[in-house]
């Protein structure tokens, strides 16, 4: 019998389980969690798993083919955007000492810049465009591309300290 | 009577006189004067005078006052306030020789960021607030602001030129 439920539950929450497992043993998507539970006042997601709360960044191809890039990117995928952004930030500061400032700038349906800087030194800056269909493949490719980026931020600010604190 | 002519058209354009000879000595002035006619694809603004083109820029206090800060900033203030931080461009550019982005970021309710780049390194870094109410004293306090902050963004591009070229 009990054999039976922990096999049947194994089953069924096969893909469950492996996404909880990618997301503990990625810093970065940990920080995405850490940065939408942050900014959740009103405790919506309070009850929801980390899982749950990142499956919104994860987009197929013929998913994102079905959104429009026409006018203004909606206010919810502005915020994916923007939780991408500072969660990447959150890595820089966690392993420079750093603060470090986010700056999106959406105006141009769809189009615009990601910067994150600190004192005058550019940490990150990414065009973007299409951002209406913001999202990744999978929770593996999030987390590898965040945490590149984060990466790559850091070692500006080791090559650079004296601008990042200028 | 030729004396008359020219005392009574003297008195009479005393101030566009004086507003085209602040203008003429000033570099900055000038860009953004540049910047606007660039950007003027239909030829709308083709036969106003610099002054003209100028005279939105300067705003009393009272003026300012009168201003909401409720809401979104107008496409039209917004258009002036990019004009102003393209033009610090502009003369950053030209005594640099280095090619900058600027990046103008409104989006809560007349806050936000003004950031002007080149490479990695940030020339100029200003936080906006009340950018409804975006104006100057006096063509000169235009000339003089504007000037100063591309001569700063110059000075960071001759201390740190490996981060801008970065």
């Amino acid at each position: 019998m009990t054999a039976t439920v922990t096999l049947s539950s194994t089953t069924e929450t096969a893909t469950p389980v492996n996404g909880a497992e990618v997301i503990k043993q990625s810093p970065f998507l940990q920080a995405i969690v850490q940065q939408i539970r942050v900014n959740d006042g009103y405790g919506t997601y309070r009850n929801w798993s980390d899982e749950l709360l990142l499956k919104p960044f994860i987009l197929t191809k013929q998913q994102k083919r079905k959104i429009s890039v026409e006018g203004d990117v909606d206010p919810i995928t502005k915020g994916r955007i923007f939780a991408f952004y500072r969660a990447i930030a959150l890595r820089i500061e966690q392993q420079s000492g750093l603060l470090c400032q986010v700056v999106v700038d959406l105006s141009h349906e769809g189009f615009g810049w990601a910067l994150i800087f600190s004192g005058r030194l550019l940490l990150t800056t990414r065009t973007l465009r299409d951002a209406q269909r913001f999202g990744f493949d999978s929770l593996e490719k999030l987390g590898e591309e965040g945490e590149k980026l984060a990466q790559k931020g850091v070692e500006y600010a080791i090559n650079f300290p004296e601008v990042a604190k200028a």
